[in-house]
């Protein structure tokens, strides 16, 4: 058991989106000082931090630099080279740890690991070649989604497969990378678990959130999700099991798929997650500032729900909407991005539908 | 009429304490860059800004490249020279405006303000010298308050007169500075409205608070203030009736005497007030937004409460209670000082007591 860190500590941030803007910005409230590693200048979290390593993955010196200046490193993302986290975590801990990134930098490890668990997952088959595929495709069946094992995001390195003669031009989109064939899930809806582990190992879930997808990208999260009680709890406890398997410390967000057989895990992130958006505005304590509470050995806060939420995603020619959206009942909150392209994450709202239900 | 300001404009704030880092802070919310002008280095608000010009108020070439690179300059403390706001103000807009600062730097002109929106105060008389304040104390009478008209904060630079005798000794701690008497109140309870108003002249305030201090320094704030319907009705129309008279933009905290006689205003601040910072946690959008988006041209956002809360500040040696505060229904927020001293704001506490009643 570690102490816990005093004020004045820095906390070490891979990644300087608008995730790791807002863990910084959380940080700030605990006293913490930050320190960002972001390759790219001007990059969101940069705005609202002491420091700025701007520096490539790379770069062994300024990777020792970062790691001898900072007390704990976190991440805002889960594709970090394996060769930086090992130089890293020579000097100085990183939580989440390693085990969660080997486990979810792949997305075939990831469903092995969730299989494991005994939790349920969609069908799933290794891919890397042509033949692996026909097999994949005869045991899966069609419709199905072949994506790239690693480095995968918002919809990016995924093809749909609608019947087996379409398998090949799937295949030519995965430009030769390790894949992994899904089975398309009948969801009746997505939700997702925002759960917490501390460094003592006590659990804290919020309230599972029912989001909605547009092209791939996340458009909206709403809480609370329309599930009975016993699918909450199943959500919550399938949660709360990845986490302790992992030995997990920090903020991770569970995607699950809800479907007439049951709950069936869709992809773990180990971080904070965009679902989780919400909690700012619905809760005393939100996603953000549990994550570096939980990193920084602190006890985990008090992240119960006084609201019912909708956060809607803000992407690319959305911020035109910005400032009249500032009305009753809404929240905003913009990522500092000047560039507007489509696609684009550049910020998000929160509109307060009533008081907690 | 200006246009609101756009997502990655510069505020400018002069200072950099607390208040200079829930400011900034709540800039990012809205997409925008922060630069904090403070002549002492690792400033609080320096840990969540983008840029801080350590210089003193003195020098001139740094106020011009701050005035240059910012859209525009607020401030979160009142004492600002003059020199210092004739040179930025030529290049860049001050908000709130220069006549706020005239009346509020002065406790002479601020009394007499407030009179003339009749608006009930302490009575006051202005002290140069002994024979001033022996008038003074003939037509107060004592208990009375000696004060310096400039330059004072958290009860430094006033003696308090128990009676007629003890004036001399009161007239020596105020070492020549110009002074006023204020005849001392015998008030049932203290409360301050955050009251913001907008360029387009819309007002908006939070719910009154109720405020105790301990040896002259803000102890704690708890909403609901026990007010009547007409007091807190009272007590916001007094605070508008103060903006709209200054054409002000932005937040002001208004500090009102509540007694069997009716409402005094005690003091007014030219900014973002400490007995505001319950509405981080209370309500949607807190002061620190509300300022933000007063000085950035945009509509005012909704301050309505959602909960009873309590705010206690952290002075000096109370740092220690962190993190074992950090339990069920509070929410931390720490200044980032690493140096303890007595008397000094380390941070504050906000203790959710129920849903707004």
């Amino acid at each position: 058991m570690t102490d816990p860190l005093q004020t004045g500590a820095t906390i070490g941030i891979l990644g300087g989106g608008q995730l790791g803007r807002m863990l910084s910005v959380a940080a700030s409230r605990l006293g913490f000082k930050t320190c960002i590693y972001d390759p790219a200048g001007d990059c969101p979290a940069s705005h609202v931090s002491n420091y700025h390593v701007k520096a490539a993955y790379e770069d062994e010196a300024a990777l020792r630099a970062f790691s001898e200046a900072v007390d704990v490193i976190t991440y805002e993302f889960e594709n970090i080279p394996t060769s930086a986290l090992d130089l890293l975590e020579a000097g100085t801990p990183i939580r989440p740890g390693r085990r969660v990134l080997a486990v979810s930098q792949d997305r075939l490890t990831e469903k092995a690991f969730l299989s494991e668990q005994g939790l349920g997952t969609a069908p799933f088959a290794a891919v890397d070649d042509e033949v692996d595929l026909a097999e994949a495709i005869e045991e899966i069946g069609t419709p199905a989604i072949l994506k790239t094992r690693r480095f995968g995001y918002d919809g990016k390195g995924q093809a749909r497969i609608t019947s087996p003669d379409r398998a090949g031009a799937a295949l030519e989109t995965m430009a030769g990378a390790p894949a992994i064939l899904e089975g398309q899930v009948d969801f009746t809806r997505e939700v997702s678990v925002i759960a917490a582990r501390g460094l003592d190992g006590s659990i804290a879930c919020f309230d599972p959130g029912e989001n909605i997808h547009r092209d791939g990208i996340l458009h909206s999260t709403t809480v609370p999700a329309a599930l009975s009680p016993a699918q909450r709890s199943d959500a919550v406890l399938a949660s709360a099991n990845i986490l302790n398997a992992l030995h997990y410390v920090g903020v991770m967000g569970v995607e699950i798929f809800v479907t007439p057989q049951g709950l069936l895990v869709n992809e773990i992130a180990p971080r904070v997650h965009n679902s989780g958006h919400w909690t700012q505005n619905g809760c005393l304590i939100d996603q953000f500032e549990q994550h570096i509470r939980a990193i920084a050995g602190w006890p985990l806060g008090d992240g119960s729900r006084h609201a019912n939420v909708m956060m809607e995603n803000l992407i690319g020619a959305d911020l035109s909407r910005v400032p009249d959206l500032a009305g009753t009942n809404t929240a905003i909150h913009l990522y500092g991005k000047t560039a507007i392209k489509p696609g684009r994450k550049m910020g998000h709202i929160n509109r307060i539908t009533g008081p907690a239900s």
